[in-house]
């Protein structure tokens, strides 16, 4: 391609909404342009990259076996009040009507479509199992879109279906995603990892994976082993030490409980200064609303409580923490004295707070803490658990040698096990070998296709510009003469050209009465893997190669040599 | 690929909605489904077909030398009301607001959006010519959904937009497209026609085409010459014979005009019967209102007035036939007794009204009648022109040897000159070599991608099933084992199943246990182009040979000849 036709313009300054690096060097190497918030064009360049990773996408789901459809957009609104997201999904979920007053949705995900359309294809186990996916445009109204390409309105997205006859085979049909997604990341260049993530919104029974871009910017905190590949959502993370916490045992030689006065020392801060103690000698005790209950969970109080944790563990729908006028109505203790000893709630007690030998917590009395408390004796009617969220340097809950590490990711896949969710309400079922209907057992999976594109560019630039990654790089080499008026450089130019392209090299040429100074910042900006100058030398046959991912490296070639060079440092196989 | 594992499920019968062969087609042979009235999933087996005719056009494109790019469906309603198409498009278009509030379109087209896109990034003359294009789905909310992909409401279309610096560089680029576009359908296998057409309410200055695949159910008509590549829509033919009428010059001759009582006879039928005269003896008069005005049209009486022509005549905006009651109001004349002799409005006469030597017409008086109306001599005041209609027979205006044939026909791509429509209204503009800023000169070119599938089946097809022609066929060979327990059978199945993919065919294995007839009506259905039937001769090697187009003739061969079968009767190169 030549740059002078590719409608390319690069801009120097960052536009002043663009928050991060690659939102910014999107816009500035003019790989897409915004329509509105959230709602971008993918320029040429751009569009060249987006399809580079759909085929990635593509290509690794076929291997998978999974089957390409394409459903539609325009989902008809019953179909989501049938599944009953309709209201539940609320204000992201963009709505409008037709011109006969029919509602529909704009997809923001297909489950609703793919389950009703399998109930009319499949009705037999001998169809089963079966992964269907589609690469197509999702809609989300975002509140707040931002980052570019990573919180958009309008986005392309793999997602994927599978449909199993049972839980086995929705097991197996999950791993092959899971490998899958992984061949994928890998063969884009992602810096990833696999990380155990909590059902969340979209709901249903058992496991589900988030594929997280590792990168500064990312919405999500994960807390991943330093030696193995154990990774998990930070809300999600569990900890080697955790249940390793032995309940104190030594009570014989403990005091009692002893109450003693605190006079508006409500909080665990008050507490060490004012005693001089350390707040790993403090137990925490915080109430929460869970469904409408009053529950109290006790943690050392060095420890967060984890309310996901806590939640899964009840069986929840709902959790807060509870209002402070509500647990002194319930319970008639101001909220800074409550404490596990006496109170009349149902107590969860964490491996953290089970552990100690003994601490200090709230009398359940205006003004009154105890000290001597020693749970294994206090607190006999509380229910063990984790409740705590991980803390970097935690010991790994897998490997023997690893401790816990947090990283920021960006979430650019998701792996999940739908089980009956979808199929139980949409009536998919089949009639098993004994021609008995069993409901379908479903997982999905989806890729922010156009999300890897901010992950990557996230995760590969420096302070001149993007570096891309072979796999998605929008051409593979930048040829630039140096001086378009100088014959010499601008045959050589052509010739090198053409005989890139012949080999099946993407080339791009910097063709444009440009000053040497802008071709250079622009070939830095737009970040191709490999570049050729062809500059004063060009009469002896000399040119310059060098890759942008080590731009101190240049090294001056005879132009005999290039294809040798291309072949082996960016490791691409030639036509011949 | 196993067809045990495709989700293809054929239908024996054709739904009961599916009026014509392509949609019924496409749902038997388990192509696509609806989810709603014009809106459809494309299965596994029709998104191959789909992505099929999406790379040729991409192809083409790119060959064009076209830039891919991709826009949003979401485009700001404001965007549409600074074009003026806000209110203009009317209930086709599909609005919606997001949760703030602001109105969206969802684009049956990207004028408004590429031209502030372009406006934005390109500001000189040396930046230009460029089209972009890209392959997006489209949205219009058709009043009446029907013919499956022909008329839906969501679908996948190629738009492309040329801008240029001036008319001469228009021509070029819209040459350049529809050079293109005969390649792709070409390429595709259709029969079609480059259709001289009208612009329509998308607008615009000069030239347009339709590319027409010929097709029974087509909406529109079109006329073609026997001999040349002369094509026009109905409304737009012109005849060889039209311009060649001479006007009579015999007026010495004839007697003045004779005014005569014709009681109640306002019809040209009830003039023949009454006066044992031909229709070519009466000069037809209609009398129009354009753009408010009144304006009579002369035409010879066994011909049909064609309004566009008479619209296009005036340069009127708008046109229809005038209210009697109007006409009577203006002129003081009962319609059936109109006639171009001393009416007070003014005449547009057809050429075929002109080359009569005399005729019999309105006397502008309640019941009366003129004979012996010389056109030469007694309208004299009236504009001569091509106002008609063309009829199947007339000498073609191009060639000299072919004459009109009517076609119908699908209209699956359009080229179209903008001008400068859009890029004035939303100030498109760039710099000239002279420092001016002039607004860019436009093109718009559509494909319906979606619709090329459902012209394709039309055109090929018999009473039992698809006949794809090479280049869209979703596989290219169909390997069908007639018995699926016949272990000799399944192997040499298997073997060759192994070995033409590995020559890069794509191949369908009919492996499923079902009966042979079964297998051979769905093969049918689905149309691949070759099938390969291994039956009892499978344990000499013999197996069946047949070609899809040619239903009649199966030949047994070896199976060693199959590869060379392949490539010679279906022309396919294969791997080494």
């Amino acid at each position: 391609m030549r740059q002078s036709k590719l409608l390319l313009n690069t801009l120097r300054e960052s536009p002043g909404d663009a928050e991060t690096a690659s939102h910014q060097l999107l816009l500035r190497a003019g790989l897409i342009r915004q329509l509105a918030a959230g709602i971008y064009t993918y320029m040429p360049l751009g569009r060249r990259v987006l399809r580079k990773a759909e085929q990635i996408v593509r290509e690794e789901m076929d291997r998978a076996g999974a089957l390409e459809l394409l459903m539609p957009a325009l989902q008809p609104a019953e179909l989501w009040q049938e599944s009953g997201r309709y209201e539940v999904y609320g204000p992201e979920l963009m709505r409008l009507s037709d011109r006969h007053g029919r509602e529909f949705a704009l997809g923001p995900t297909h489950e609703e479509v793919i389950t009703t359309l399998v109930k009319q294809e499949i009705n037999s186990y001998r169809k089963l199992p079966v992964t269907l996916y589609q690469i197509q445009t999702k809609y989300r109204d975002e509140r707040r879109p931002r980052f570019g390409l990573l919180r958009g309105r309008e986005f392309l997205m793999k997602d994927a279906y599978s449909f199993d006859k049972d839980f086995e085979g929705l097991d197996r049909s999950y791993w092959e995603m899971y490998h899958a997604y992984h061949r994928i990341f890998e063969r884009c260049g992602m810096n990833f990892r696999a990380v155990e993530a909590d059902a969340g919104a979209i709901g249903g029974e058992g496991g589900t994976h988030e594929f997280m871009a590792l990168a500064e910017i990312g919405e999500d905190t994960i807390a991943a082993c330093t030696c193995c590949d154990y990774a998990a959502n930070l809300e999600k993370a569990e900890s080697g030490s955790s249940s390793k916490f032995i309940i104190g045992t030594g009570t014989g030689n403990l005091e009692k409980p002893e109450k003693f006065h605190t006079p508006n020392i409500k909080t665990i801060d008050q507490l060490v200064a004012s005693l001089g103690v350390k707040t790993t000698e403090i137990l925490k005790t915080i109430v929460f609303v869970a469904d409408g209950t009053l529950v109290a969970v006790v943690i050392r109080g060095d420890q967060e409580i984890n309310e996901l944790k806590v939640k899964n563990f009840l069986g929840a729908e709902m959790i807060e923490i509870a209002d402070p006028a509500d647990v002194q109505a319930w319970t008639g203790v101001p909220v800074g004295f409550v404490g596990p000893h006496g109170l009349n709630l149902p107590i969860l007690l964490d491996h953290t707070a089970a552990g100690m030998e003994q601490g200090i917590a709230g009398a359940n009395e205006l003004d009154y803490h105890y000290r001597h408390l020693v749970p294994a004796r206090d607190m006999k009617q509380a229910k063990i658990g984790d409740f705590r969220t991980v803390k970097e340097g935690d010991p790994c809950p897998r490997c023997e040698e690893g401790t816990l590490k947090y990283y920021r990711g960006i979430e650019v896949g998701h792996v999940f096990k739908l089980g009956t969710k979808y199929s139980a309400k949409l009536g998919a079922t089949y009639l098993d070998a004994s021609g008995q209907a069993q409901s379908m057992i479903m997982g999905c999976y989806g890729i922010g296709v156009s999300r890897i594109l901010s992950a990557v560019i996230e995760q590969n630039h420096d302070d001149n510009g993007i570096i891309w990654p072979l796999a998605l790089a929008p051409y593979q080499v930048h040829l630039i003469p140096v001086s378009h008026n100088d014959e010499t450089q601008m045959q050589l130019a052509m010739n090198l050209y053409r005989l890139l392209q012949e080999k099946g090299i993407e080339v791009l040429l910097d063709d444009r009465d440009e000053r040497a100074g802008v071709k250079f910042k622009d070939a830095d900006l737009i970040g191709l893997p490999a570049r050729i100058v062809i500059g004063k030398d060009a009469g002896q046959g000399w040119v310059e190669f060098a890759e942008r991912r080590t731009p101190g490296i240049k090294t001056t070639i005879p132009v005999e040599e290039v294809l040798e060079r291309i072949r082996m440092n960016l490791g691409l196989a030639l036509f011949p």
